[in-house]
């Protein structure tokens, strides 16, 4: 048995048993060896960003981690910002980054890099393995890394001699990972006195938290009180939503809106949630967006176990027995004719079949999505997290892939798409049910608004020239038929229904331009 | 004025006068800076790895840097590969990376990431501006570091608040950079006195040394003498070649064929090359190329002047007079029927027309054009170095937005181009007379021979799957079409010379699916 071969089994005997990858020469050696073990489904992308943001759609999807094989810093640095978003989603992932082999890497050959270094800002732990023999210790260690509560970056570097290097060393596994922090006693009491004070109180939850259970915990608090309120961070890795489940509104995107929403709360309570701030920074406006007397009380940190302590808040405050706000089935008008940021809603709200994964890089053609949706059929909702575009049709891949009876419903910017499009091939060749929405507004919408933000009301020619993508228009349909994809297009409500309605029809992936 | 118009106002004073962008929302006051100054010609990639590509193109051809706009760690991350390419093929940049503000970065927003340490790896230089007031000076220095000989890869991050806070701080002229170090005499003595030995010696030659000039330099230095020769390092940023310039042939990829060519030599000269080493390391096989009793002479390091060193020896040796073995326009016989390696060498080698550019990532479908193509009409050829695939697309952006009246044929394997295909999107943008050949193989076929190396000569579906590119089967004409890029097949050397011929006489981009 090599190197190669005992990562491979020392994955599979961890549950790691999905590989998204783009290899390269000196990966050869892990590739023969997954070749050999069935068990081990690889997913080929057609560019490494595409491989990381299907293994973060994956873990949100399924709660472990998958597998990504990367072609040295190069095949790391393409992937570098799904992972980021991943990070920011708290999602788990395994990188198994293939290096030169160890004696070679002084040479310094053409693709050598410092492949450690690129990878420390977007990983919890980066580890090299020096030989074949201390692979399957590595490996164990790597996936109890990632398997850390509730998710965690571990990125594992192979020299390609530690690969095709013969070793007796059995598999090994893995060390069972650090669960959530539970919240004491005394935190529990003391947050218990702040929602029994009366005083306007928010709680913001994140992570897990999101998930059916703990929301109706958390709707039980809220319920018939009005000084207690409920938000969800600005983006989640996944929220479980719909009807016959507690609807939570999120803290706005926009600064404005956000420092207005939450300006009266007196306490904010975090259940795996961070203490909010702007996404950017605007002149004049504030960083974080609790007000300054505002106190931040950490009941669950991210790292937290959020769901044992919203049981044991609901205890504490007697309220075992308070019916939460549950959604109750209801779509909104269903809305005809022209497609814009509001009948888009309408439309969605619609086409949601039950159980379906919606995945969300609709950027400003989406503002309205979420609370439309509110009522629709249940569902998940993932989010782009950590603002770096280019996430949505690798994140489809990952969903579909952990969870194959389930309906992707992918809400997709065209801006946004153009950076990960490759994906779409892959989708094709898995024959995903997924039904893509490119939302064809043919610009960098946002930075329009941001432009405006900046005090140009009036861009000149060159910076049109760098938030227009009209010149030429893309036409999607093209674009995914030469990857494969069945496509369409649609103008107008009813046409963009019935389109959704055949995509979700399909036995595979489809897409459709909706033109805005 | 503000530190935004400070950076824009240096950049033109200083002769930079090209922008590779895609901006985001910390960057709209350079966006707005930008459009204020119409003389910076600003290109838009929709995503950055054809951006930093596209940057290093026209460096290649210029021989000056443009600078590129990028937003934060992720777009930075994205254009990491191109920018690793930059590195290794030597060529000037400036990356100018936009971050949060600086009272804005401790509050860890989901776009925050450390970006000097994702620089830092393919970066010469690294320097973050702490302050509005600071910009001028800093962006000067940056423009001294990239010029600096043969071509530096400079990183500036710019946070948000020093662009939008006012300065009077005036524009500041860049320092002139570092020219290239010259060689001593004792040197130029040294390496005479070994080519007058008669024992066996090979010229290494790379960098700016691959110019018409000096290969005619380095051609009088071999004409006549069997027991000198001179070969280019295996991977190039630019040679000129062709009818009417000394033709020097590569060291090649294979490890083997490498091996076996420099076999013989008691002595290697370095000029503006490095010491040569294996593309990858193999089990058995050395990492260093030359024999081991080869003794090696840096006569010109990657920095030093290569092209005064071969003048200075010329003299020494007394070999002003001879003349090189300048190559006459000599076309291989058309092949007619099948593509294939061989026949596809011969209808490149008649397609090119004079002083053409030609970017090569052609991979596997290209290791037979190179010889074939020796004496075509004389062009440049600029060539995928630092090995991360995906850099073909881009480098035809920027070599033909640095000489707009050269046509540019672009050799494109399939799955390297799928890597940067938005880039297309940009050529039709920008209209630029970039003809592209798709060699169509519907595979990673260069992985396939590395598995054989690796001992499997029947992959399974798994190692297939990963290695194959055949379902679905990429349309590339399709994909051409729905980024505003004309398209056409060939499926025969008849047709893809018409092709070529269409794609060249064409005012814009046009791009050939070939199928082999």
């Amino acid at each position: 048995m090599n190197g190669a071969e005992s990562l491979v089994k020392t994955l599979l005997n961890n549950a790691v048993d999905v590989c998204f990858t783009n290899p390269g020469t000196s990966e050869m050696h892990f590739v023969a060896a997954l070749d050999a073990h069935e068990k081990m489904r690889c997913v080929l992308g057609l560019q490494e960003n595409v491989v990381t943001g299907a293994a973060d759609g994956y873990a949100r999807i399924i709660d472990k981690p998958a597998a990504t094989l990367l072609h040295l810093g190069p095949g790391l640095s393409n992937g570098l910002a799904n992972i980021h978003n991943a990070n920011r989603a708290r999602s788990a992932m395994i990188n198994i980054v293939g290096d030169h082999a160890t004696y070679h890497r002084k040479f310094d050959a053409p693709l050598t890099s410092d492949i450690e270094a690129i990878a420390h800002p977007v990983s919890h732990r980066v580890h090299t393995s020096p030989s074949a023999d201390d692979i399957s210790t590595d490996a164990a260690q790597a996936i109890t890394c990632a398997n850390t509560y509730p998710g965690q970056i571990s990125t594992l570097i192979l020299p390609a001699d530690t690969a095709w290097t013969n070793t007796r060393n059995p598999v090994v596994a893995a060390k069972p990972a650090p669960g959530p922090v539970a919240a004491s006693e005394e935190q529990i009491s003391e947050i218990a006195n702040i929602i029994r004070s009366g005083e306007p109180t928010l709680l913001i939850i994140g992570g897990r938290c999101l998930r059916e259970e703990p929301l109706k915990l958390a709707g039980k608090i809220i319920a018939g009180n009005n000084n207690i309120a409920m938000k969800a961070e600005t983006s989640n890795g996944r929220m479980e939503r719909g009807a016959g489940r507690q609807d939570i509104d999120r803290i706005p995107y926009p600064v404005d809106q956000a420092l207005e929403m939450v300006k009266n709360f007196k306490h904010a309570i975090l259940i795996e949630a961070r203490d909010p701030v702007a996404f950017f920074a605007y002149p004049g406006k504030p960083s974080r967006i609790l007000p300054e007397d505002c106190i931040v009380h950490n009941l669950a940190g991210i790292n937290g176990n959020g769901h044992l302590a919203l049981e044991m808040l609901v205890e504490e405050l007697g309220s075992g027995n308070v019916a939460p706000a549950i959604s109750e089935f209801l779509l909104p008008p269903l809305v005809k004719g022209q497609l814009n940021a509001d009948s888009l809603g309408s439309v969605i709200a619609h086409a949601i079949p039950e159980n379906a994964i919606v995945i969300d890089e609709a950027i400003t053609s989406g503002r309205q999505f979420f609370p439309a949706t509110a009522t629709s059929n249940p569902h998940s909702w993932l989010q782009l997290n950590g603002g770096a575009i280019g996430i949505g049709i690798p994140l489809a891949i990952g969903a579909a892939i952990g969870a194959p009876d389930r309906p992707v419903i992918s809400l997709q910017a065209d801006g946004s798409a153009m950076y990960t499009v490759q994906g779409l091939w892959t989708q094709a060749r898995e024959n995903l049910k997924i039904t893509t929405i490119i939302f064809h507004n043919r610009s960098y919408n946002i930075l329009k608004s941001e432009m405006r933000g900046v005090g140009i009301e009036n861009p000149g020619p060159s910076a049109r020239n760098m938030l227009e993508l009209d010149n030429p228009v893309l036409d999607w349909v093209s674009i995914a038929n030469g990857m494969g994809v069945e496509a369409g297009r649609a103008n107008d409500c009813q046409s963009l229904l019935s389109q959704i309605q055949r995509g979700l029809a399909s036995q595979g992936p489809y897409l459709i331009e909706a033109e805005l």
